[in-house]
């Protein structure tokens, strides 16, 4: 018989009233002592119960004089977490990562050049400006960080939760598995930036057709490019319209 | 100044050890006592690493003499919780919800002409003979529950497994949406089994491209119907090819 754990049944109590608004974003759960008097249970439980939904991202504990748990709603970046312990603990092959891309990504496109603010395309504007400053950084950590930031961007401008934190998870997870690649060198980079710069250009303008167009001959070729590095020397993704 | 809690420290060390390997699914992490001894940490903190493990779905703790922490790999189970949470944590619209599986089912559908095996039809012929049973069900437990396994054996018949915690996560909190709508009467549940059933054809079929463009239709007919409940009375889902 599995007999539930103190601390699980406190843990789902709290949980409910936080996904249900009546503990509102910001404000601090009870106090400990308070919550020890209210259920009857111990002290450790009580915390035990507290950093359960601190590990789902359900509230932020600060220590000190002005400490508590306080509520947090659940965002993209818990999501993008456990997705990337799924990819790290089930080995997920670097082609299931490049195939869920090419399933998600220009729908964010699409998404994007629908609903981008002027605050997205700042985002989008600076992404490509790292990118362009990483051309000649023999280092790959720019030309990484700003790829990452630039595709976290399109999918942000779509202001689809969902599919941003599975995008966040996604690119992370690409990019850590290419940083040792041999095959980032300065005709892929400058590639890349081209293939950003046009699907920047049909978000801007709001042209879904353009985006989703660009966005899936963009992730199907670098895809292909990836996946051929072992098999060629030389490796060239191939230009975009 | 964040100063790392040391269950956290401990959570982290653990974590990693399991996700590259070295500890090996199945097997019993060292008991309680002998953490105790190797980090000189106090009984509650490794106690409170263990259950961070168990939230985060790393471990399965069993009380008793044959008990201990067990070592799993993360599933999509767990992602499909936290992808669950932050749906309800920040209240994403059905028309999200709706809008993500439109992205991402046609390419499940894909995948799954490509990829299926005779236990993956089989698992889509029991759900397709549960919805036909609940056709004249006044009760919707059984069409609800039927249309999700169906739902989630074409994402598992794609052998994806990023793709299928999401159409999890997805396919649960759209029904839990729509357990309540006076939507669901027999001309929708009927045509929803045709659907059903054509797509399964393709999909076993081994014809990748009808079973995009079925499921195209069916995903987006469904959400229209489901969106315009509130301004018609009579509502009817189009039928598919």
């Amino acid at each position: 018989m599995q007999v539930p754990k103190a601390s699980d049944v406190l843990a789902d109590a709290l949980r409910e009233r936080i996904l249900s608004g009546e503990f509102v974003e910001g404000t601090p759960l009870p106090p400990e002592r308070e919550l020890v008097v209210q259920t009857r249970m111990s002290r450790t439980t009580v915390r035990e119960s507290l950093r359960i939904l601190e590990v789902q991202g359900l509230v932020r504990i600060k220590a000190g004089r002005a400490g508590g748990a306080f509520v947090q709603r659940p965002g993209e970046e818990s999501m993008a977490r456990s997705v990337g312990l799924l990819i790290r603990g089930r080995q997920i092959r670097l082609a299931a990562l490049l195939e869920t891309r090419e399933a998600i990504e220009p729908f964010c496109a699409r998404l994007a050049a629908t609903h981008r603010t002027d605050e997205d395309l700042d985002a989008l504007g600076r992404a490509n400006a790292d990118l362009e400053a990483s051309l000649d950084e023999p280092d790959l950590a720019l030309f990484l960080q700003s790829n990452l930031d630039w595709h976290v961007a399109v999918a942000a401008a779509g202001h689809n939760e969902l599919l941003t934190g599975m995008m966040m998870a996604l690119s992370r997870a690409i990019y850590t598995a290419t940083e040792n690649e041999a095959f980032v060198d300065r005709a892929v980079k400058a590639t890349t930036l081209r293939a950003h710069t046009t699907i920047t250009n049909a978000i801007r303008d709001l042209d879904p057709d353009a985006a989703v167009r660009r966005m899936t001959r963009h992730v199907h070729s670098y895809a292909e490019a990836l996946m051929q590095v072992d098999e060629r020397t030389d490796i060239s993704v191939p230009d975009e319209d």
